[in-house]
């Protein structure tokens, strides 16, 4: 069913409108590209919204923050929900200070599809769990699920903690994605530019969470791959071209996708 | 001859100062420095313009505007007329938003010697064509040779429509540049990174037909090369090494410049 | 000893925040990454004091300056000073404009701790050298000694000058550091890397002259070993793979470092 999916994005280059931090800017724009889809990097309040106009799916990354940007993603998010097309946020280093966690908690406010971020975000969202320093996950998945659960029943949002092992919830459901590897910590943006793959398949269909399962096997299937390249250079370099060769058929292969709890 | 250019852009390194997009500022300046040529990524307001009093070239990319970049392009440019440097346009994205159709005839208005985009953009300079939802081209080449023609009439800019194969013209002269590879579509940033080439030949040579052919055909012979890479960060980075490499004589080889309407 | 402090890092893991430019913040953030550090690269004026109160480290880097961000710099040094940690400049480009000059004269005044720059910008933070018109330098490393000394002695700070060669200084002593390739020149931010680099060194000793001469080993070292890449696309990936590689003993052996002065 997931493979399905990777078809459909390929077949329709949805355009994913990132409104994303600079850090990640780059690798999201390739990875989007490399799967199939269309980036479009474009976050200026003084246009942000008009694009959102034309966009499968809006994307939302809180990494490097200023107030024209934050009113974009507001304006944005608007034109995504009167569309009828889905908002993922990325509320990177959630908890690291007052800005991000006041702008994760507007945005959660007016109305959010699908968040992705580590277990450390995840936390903070709900106003628990380490002070999140920085962008690193200090928190195991797991302590994060009862939040994930508490956060996806008061937004209605399918809210996916990304890390050794994946965990996404819609509140009731809960699945669990296998793969990677732990050299994916030492590459900068792979979370941001994974969290723009779940808009691009979010475009495609209505089943929230069969579109972040399928981002979330995606990269950890291609993280898989390219971990037998020889350090995080090689790495990067590695993923886009394994998101690029991946073939439908292995989004669908055992051992990748499980269901831990039906609601 | 075109050559020759690149042996006076190796031994000159010109200083290329780019307004550019966030996502196209890495591979441009790299791009710029694997050929030979020296980038210089200043865009703030404060000192755009003083910069381009030490610039052999200025590249204004429309890709990830705000008013301050606005701003600092039209100071910047108006510079670079003063002391008779050119000035490149890239128009990303020209048609998907009031605010990018705006700043592009804005910039027009006030001199550009050299516009490079996709089909998509180049019509949407014209006031026709698709509405150009992104940075991809949804027209063929061939489709944006009248609004191409139109343009050069009517600013006196060469004109360069790049896509599956390039076209380009001053209004009399049409030239085809033939190469490339479709994988160069599924990588970012490629066409900017091109408009900063165009920038580094045209800071070497007044003829601005011959320098935009050169940076056309590097592009089109480096990108078949690189195409051998198996996927597209692969590719990245063997364009980058194939810049690096390039031998002046091959960009005279037969089969990759063609005249194919002489005024 | 410098092995010793690679070990540290990768123990600490310390977070170093980079108030950094927009073309080398994925190439810096990287970097750490790949050498065992945690990078948050936080630069709005609304939480870079706050971010700075957990950062182990502070980086500031004037390659793509603007108001708020200028702000934004004082606002982390300050805090990092608070906190006795420590403050990291590169002047990218100092000599080329005038904002360049007054934000660094206005960073130094008000305190760092190591300042790393090319020749030309080192002479230009002592109103001296080439006018710097870019970010190369057009000055030998050896010509920028008595500026460096100078510098080191009117602010205290540890002053290295890298290029073909090192050399750091703080006022007294002259270490040199040997290694590298004339590729590094060829690949943009390699420089800025570096700060960041010794950014994380600093982070973990309060020997302010051992922190950045690990640093600059660190590059030399790696930057030799990725020279056998193919060219400065294949470079940069090298030079990551080699960051994550490094072994501690190779920052201690022989022909590295060598102390040209003692106090």
């Amino acid at each position: 069913m997931y493979g399905k999916l990777l078809r459909r994005v390929r077949e329709e280059a949805p355009l994913v409108q990132c409104l994303t931090n600079y850090v990640a800017m780059d690798l999201s724009a390739n990875a989007l590209l490399a799967l199939g889809a269309s980036p479009a990097m474009v976050h200026a309040r003084e246009e942000a919204a008009e694009m959102a106009g034309l966009a499968a799916a809006v994307v939302l990354n809180i990494g490097t923050l200023s107030p024209p940007w934050v009113e974009a993603m507001h304006g944005a998010a608007a034109v995504a929900r009167a569309r009828d097309r889905p908002v993922v946020l990325d509320p990177v280093a959630a908890g690291a200070t007052a800005y991000r966690r006041e702008t994760s908690a507007a945005l959660l406010e007016t109305g959010v599809d699908i968040v992705r971020g580590n277990a450390s975000e995840i936390r903070a969202l709900v106003g628990g769990g380490a002070t999140g320093r920085g962008v690193d996950a200090t928190d195991p998945v797991e302590a994060a699920l009862e939040a994930a659960s508490q956060l996806a029943g008061s937004t209605g949002a399918v809210v996916a903690t990304t890390g050794s092992r994946d965990l996404l919830t819609d509140g009731g459901r809960v699945l669990e994605v296998r793969g990677g590897h732990v050299i994916m910590t030492r590459v900068t943006a792979i979370g941001c530019a994974l969290s723009s793959l779940v808009g691009a398949f979010a475009a495609v269909t209505d089943d929230r969470v069969a579109a972040t399962t399928a981002a979330l096997a995606t990269m950890k299937i291609c993280g898989r791959k390219a971990s037998f390249a020889g350090g995080p250079g090689s790495f990067r370099t590695a993923l886009l071209d394994a998101l690029y060769a991946l073939e439908p058929d292995e989004l669908d292969q055992p051992g990748v996708v499980a269901e831990l709890a039906a609601p």
